[in-house]
């Protein structure tokens, strides 16, 4: 891979990043119309928003903490007691979003689960929590073999990649999904390039390319810490705290 | 990563890639139609069987040619061939699938290039036709200096999984629309799983679960060519030729 700056490409991603996240809100605030928690159509938009927060800009960065210039020299360990939190943190946005929609068609006595955008969603999620807990497990606690680590570590990186782009398609399907709605209850025969739909089909191709130069950042593997297969996998959470 | 049989793995994907060519094929004769090549509702069911047909299943097919066994030792050039082969083949599946679409669309005088989906889809059908020409130009085409392919590999390699990554969004979201497309035409008032909808968002995780084997088949390292950053850089099809 060519040598890419890491400085201006992870400021470049930085302000894409906030960009997505504040064009979610944007198009919920002022298209959707606001925010409620009350189970009203004010509660699902949330949804995007906390999804847009979780799965795509926080999970992102989490992802891409062990390509900072400076996590590469010394201890691991706060870089994945870093990494641990922000995914942390991503998933229980990810609750968040999901509780907002569930409830929102719980209340309105809408079924849940019908489209695929919803199945793919869900798969997600669900690979998500198996990632959490499987990279805890393995690699923060000290009473995983270290074998198993070694055979887990790849596994983990290539799941880490896939449940980004599983994202990526669970964004870019929801929203094209809630453009189809919302054209479905309007008078307009047929779906046509409103503002809020170039609006929000912009916002799905830049969280796109958001994904894309994660998932970049990742390939290059100039960036990649050089003891990727050794210090790491032998450095548990509890072992450094004795 | 874990040690994992090709023989067994391949044989799956295989009749996974077949399983989601077939259902394709079903879902379009079955429940839109049939198939007219007329302008007709029946031309646009061309797109969905095109489409996975070329982006999904050759284009899936034709980035494994480098992991099969036989294809490790020897020369490298039959392989490039079959590779840039299948693709074009692929290619030309994609072209037939997009005039279906907007040939339909403009006989119907609906506009074109409106969701989402139509957006991510022509992102990727632009990207295959610029990595095609740019890998055979490079790989196959004797005056390309060596130090460009040498940088261009691992760009054509990252850009290789990042298409079919776009490709099974686009299958998701396409999917995902016609059915939503389909129930509002319908009397239904809110999209319930119908037998076609359970039919077509199976279909749509099967697309998934193949698109995410074949990432997998690219990222186990034990099955990757050797000699990857060497020999085949150097042996484009003229010099071979000659």
């Amino acid at each position: 891979m060519p040598k890419v700056p890491f400085l201006p490409f992870s400021i470049f991603l930085g302000i894409l990043g906030i960009l997505c996240w504040g064009l979610t809100v944007y198009w919920s605030q002022h298209w959707l119309g606001s925010f409620a928690w009350d189970g009203s159509p004010k509660m699902f938009n949330w949804h995007p928003v906390f999804m847009v927060t979780g799965m795509l800009v926080l999970y992102g960065t989490a992802a891409l903490v062990y390509r900072l210039p400076f996590s590469q020299m010394g201890s691991k360990l706060p870089w994945k007691v870093l990494h641990a939190t922000l995914t942390l943190v991503a998933f229980v946005f990810v609750v968040l979003g999901l509780e907002a929609v569930f409830e929102f068609r719980n209340v309105k006595k809408t079924p849940n689960m019908y489209s695929l955008h919803s199945w793919l969603g869900l798969s997600a999620v669900l690979l998500f929590s198996c990632q959490w807990l499987m990279g805890f497990t393995s690699f923060l606690l000290p009473w995983t073999p270290i074998w198993f680590r070694a055979l887990y570590k790849p596994i983990h990186v290539f799941f880490g990649s896939t449940i980004l782009g599983l994202a990526i398609a669970s964004c870019i399907s929801g929203i094209n999904e809630k453009l189809f709605f919302r054209s479905k209850n309007s008078t307009t025969p047929c779906p046509k390039l409103s503002a809020e739909a170039w609006f929000a089909n912009i916002l799905g191709m830049l969280i796109l390319v958001f994904g894309v130069l994660v998932l970049l950042g990742l390939a290059i593997s100039g960036w990649k810490r050089p003891d990727v297969n050794s210090q790491d996998i032998r450095e548990p959470l509890l072992q450094e705290a004795k």
